[in-house]
């Protein structure tokens, strides 16, 4: 059997930039990947680059993947609308070992159940946290990045970080220099 | 007449991670982007991800674009040896007003003629270089980020500070918070 891949997801308006660092210690270390939209054909970034996703999230074999990655979305609250996203994460949730969100993403793995409990971050206002009526205030925190179990949370600006946090949480070895100014 | 485009070149290989600070500022600064590769068809970068460029460059219209964006490339000598890649480069040299390679892509700009009496930096080890023929060792810099007339070069780890750099040589206006951690 292969190694389990990362299952990435592709929603439209994804942010190629936080994404990048994650994918790149990803592959520095080996681990396999696999991009994953909904309904098949291309996605554009928020930032013009245009992605076929490997497969879809209604055909991935769940037991391809070991852990999910979440890129933020300038569009997350339409992505949030659609319950295929959430479900897809409520289904899976217990045989990933690693669940990575950046910038707005949290806001699927708290609509979708997944951060109950747990501390976390997330590049979305107060206001847009408690307005999303998802958000379990008491467990906010304004880290950079957050971990709670296997459970990774990162603001946007923190993507180099989340990148570093992801390949440690997998056990991956990278050199960090490469990202560093 | 529409505003003239960043060309982003992409080719297989293509470095997502040095050029999605760039791309996420040419973005925030609303200043379209074309990406090009050759032939059609989609082209995976080194971390997996696979993109449909917008274009070709042999369909490009020079009128449409005033700059240029090249990310490194782990096979950059196979790009290198693709005549395709260079002879657009000669072409369309004076018509731009800023071109940004990073990484190994200096190497490209340097084959093409673009760094004749330039300082540059690049993303490889002077053996590289010595081997490639094409550098002029005694403009070199070590510095991450390098200008030079309408010439940016930069090492791969400086991809943040490549992005603010081609977003000031263009006037673009951008928060470079997005990018600090």
């Amino acid at each position: 059997m292969n190694e389990a891949a990362a299952a990435v997801l592709l929603y439209p308006q994804f942010s190629e930039y936080e994404l990048s660092v994650a994918l790149s210690i990803l592959m520095q270390g080996g681990k396999p990947i696999l991009t994953a939209g909904v309904e098949g054909g291309p996605v554009k970034g928020e930032a013009g680059l245009i992605c076929i996703p490997d497969t879809n999230i209604e055909d991935l074999y769940h037991e391809e993947i070991d852990s999910l990655v979440l890129p933020g979305c300038m569009d997350i609250m339409i992505i949030a609308d659609d319950e295929r996203w959430t479900a897809f994460l409520k289904e899976i949730e217990s045989r990933m070992t690693v669940i990575a969100g950046i910038s707005s993403s949290p806001l699927l793995l708290a609509k979708a159940g997944l951060l109950k409990g747990k501390k976390y971050t997330a590049g979305l206002n107060e206001q847009a946290r408690e307005e999303s009526g998802v958000f379990e205030k008491e467990n906010y925190s304004e880290d950079l990045v957050v971990e709670d179990g296997k459970i990774i949370t990162a603001r946007g600006r923190g993507f180099i970080e989340f990148g570093n946090a992801v390949g440690e949480a997998l056990g991956l070895s990278f050199d960090e220099g490469w990202y560093k100014g």
